[in-house]
């Protein structure tokens, strides 16, 4: 018997600690594996050899993990260069790990399909689970941990358009995360209780940005009489492709980029004249324990506990993933996708779930299921 | 009989329904009162006679609403002029109204005192139900709106400092409501699991702030190897009263104030050279039915009831308010507070519950109580 090592990469999710939890479980109770160990803080704690005892964990341990947001292992965002994969395998034999599993987005399932082309030849089985908040994995579904940060954008959309309703008129810019795809703004839609209600507009960077365009659609829902809310991703850019928001500090390798929201506010302040204010909730959208879907938390345990099963039955180069069977009822198959498959390729909002300023039908439709249990309902009489 | 008004000043808060919740069911029940109207929008709600009748709402209507943020029947942010005054009294007395209720702020229970003043002779008994997630109210130990903005605070530090912790090393800003007053900030203190856990350093505007002094404090905590988590109210300024975020951008009426967030961490990046990240939960903090501390529910519940039970009684002038018998177990008396000897005075954090970049025992005694129940664990190995 081998050992199994599981590692995290990338951002945190709200859902991560819970596949973490269902491989555990899975591999506990597997009989297939003599000890379950943690790289601390990803894929560089494997090569300072830095590993935490997951195998001893008892249920009371583990059901507190299932509900824990962030990574209570640590998560790493370096990428390994090529040289490490060979010192990744030599730590791997000397501490007898048979089975690696990574848990990430598009950057680590990368690492995880060149990682397996260097194990497999020495019968180490290497898989991954899927994890990322910007839904940006191709070949599934969904991914784990986007349908939490769904939700945190469906419920915090519906607070906050409730506040603006209470006040005297004024344009309101919610900012969600999301620098290249704007799935997780998108789902702000998801608050409206009545066809023309908040989100009014919804600004995602597959839509180039037109600022003149823009401030008219303000406007025209201005006119109306009542306040406007501006859902929008981190990451619009302008037609040629440079980000709204521009960078307002380099040091170095590090980038601070302003908040585009505080921008958008500003240009309606400045264009318009009118009273703008604007959010930017941020990373609580990935770490808020209190809005989590828990179809999300299922899922994310479902496929943890899937992937781990897999690899402990001796396959390697598979990711576990979700293809979705039916809507309403909601449906999901477990499934697995080889690892080659998957490229870099950043997967973005087809052109069937835009429309003008908004998402459709047929997204909402998709979206719907993965933000869980009913949204609050908020009292609003004027 | 007569009927009884109730109007909202000021910014919403989570639990400002809960309020007007229990002094409707107060009301209804008393038999003292052939109507219960709600004014849209404030004060400027009564000038227009812009009323909701809110006398036949039934159980579950008035349960939805005691569980909702925001302001249901809206709110005002004009302070009223004094001509204004004349025109309500002269409203109140074509629509029949014999009792009249305001909730609000500082500015509310000036207004209110004002108002109280005019129809007292009259015949009309004006009271008020204070409300504020600033906790700057004066002479009520705290104020219906600040537990659960605290328990906000308190909670998103805690999910946010996991995030920080399950990540490379890095500064990270959190910003919170509080133009003038620290209280909000101070709250995130109670995230602290251990005495050198998140938030590291608090910046409070009762505070002076000193770039050179707080950049000394993150590099001390920073060389200690592990992220720095920073909690700054909005408005904290320098020694002569400049706040620190200067506005970005005035248009008329409009001043457009900078993040303080971003202002700092372009400060940590430049100065120190490392990364920083800002965060800025906005007004989420109080709208977020999430976070709602069942405490304050609970008592601005009470308090509503309380305040309509005083004017339907025949005593005017008076604020509903609390009174601290103790802090373990938790206890607060109900009282009244005569409005005259409310005033303008914004309530400070006082001098024994600051610390050096940090809140003191006596404040964590006082507050923790208020947040109500438990805050979240979050599992962290690493």
């Amino acid at each position: 018997m081998a050992k199994l090592l599981i590692a995290h990469g990338g951002a945190p999710t709200a859902v991560i600690n819970a596949s973490l939890a269902g491989a555990v479980r899975e591999a506990q109770k597997s009989g297939k594996t003599d000890g379950i160990l943690g790289a601390a803080y990803g894929t560089g704690g494997i090569l300072k050899e830095s590993f935490l005892d997951l195998g001893s964990l008892d249920s009371a341990s583990l059901e507190a993990l299932r509900l824990s947001p962030a990574s209570a292992i640590g998560t790493s965002r370096t990428p390994l260069e090529q040289k490490d994969y060979e010192a990744i395998l030599r730590v791997l034999k000397a501490h007898d790990i048979g089975y690696v599993l990574l848990t990430g987005g598009n950057g680590t399932m990368d690492t995880c399909a060149k990682l397996w082309e260097r194990c497999r030849a020495e019968g180490i089985i290497v898989g991954s689970i899927p994890k990322t908040i910007d839904n940006d994995l191709d070949l599934t579904d969904h991914a784990p941990g986007y349908g939490s940060a769904a939700r945190f954008a469906a419920v915090t959309m519906r607070e906050i358009a409730a506040d603006v309703a209470a006040l005297p008129i004024h344009v309101c810019i919610v900012e969600y995360m999301g620098r290249n795809s704007g799935w997780v703004a998108a789902a702000s839609a998801l608050a409206r209780k009545t066809p023309d209600g908040a989100p009014h507009l919804i600004l995602v960077p597959e839509a180039p940005f037109d600022e003149a365009d823009f401030l008219e659609e303000v406007q025209k829902i201005w006119k109306k009489g009542r306040g406007v809310v501006v859902a929008v991703s981190e990451g619009i850019r302008y037609a040629d492709g440079t980000p709204v928001a521009p960078p307002m500090y380099t040091s170095g390798r590090a980038v601070y980029f302003g908040a585009v929201s505080q921008y958008l506010s500003r240009l309606v302040i400045e264009k318009l004249g009118v009273k703008a204010r604007c959010e930017t909730p941020g990373i609580l959208g990935r770490c808020c324990t209190e809005m989590v879907s828990d179809i999300d938390r299922r899922e994310a345990e479902a496929l943890g506990a899937l992937a781990a099963r897999t690899v402990l039955s001796g396959t390697g180069g598979m990711m576990a993933g979700l293809r979705r069977a039916s809507d309403a009822p909601y449906q999901c198959e477990e499934i697995l996708i080889p690892l080659d498959r998957l490229t870099l390729h950043e997967r973005l909002l087809p052109k069937e779930y835009l429309g003008h300023y908004d998402v459709t039908e047929a997204f909402l439709r998709w979206c719907r299921p993965l933000i869980g249990e009913k949204l609050p309902e908020i009292v609003q009489w004027v």
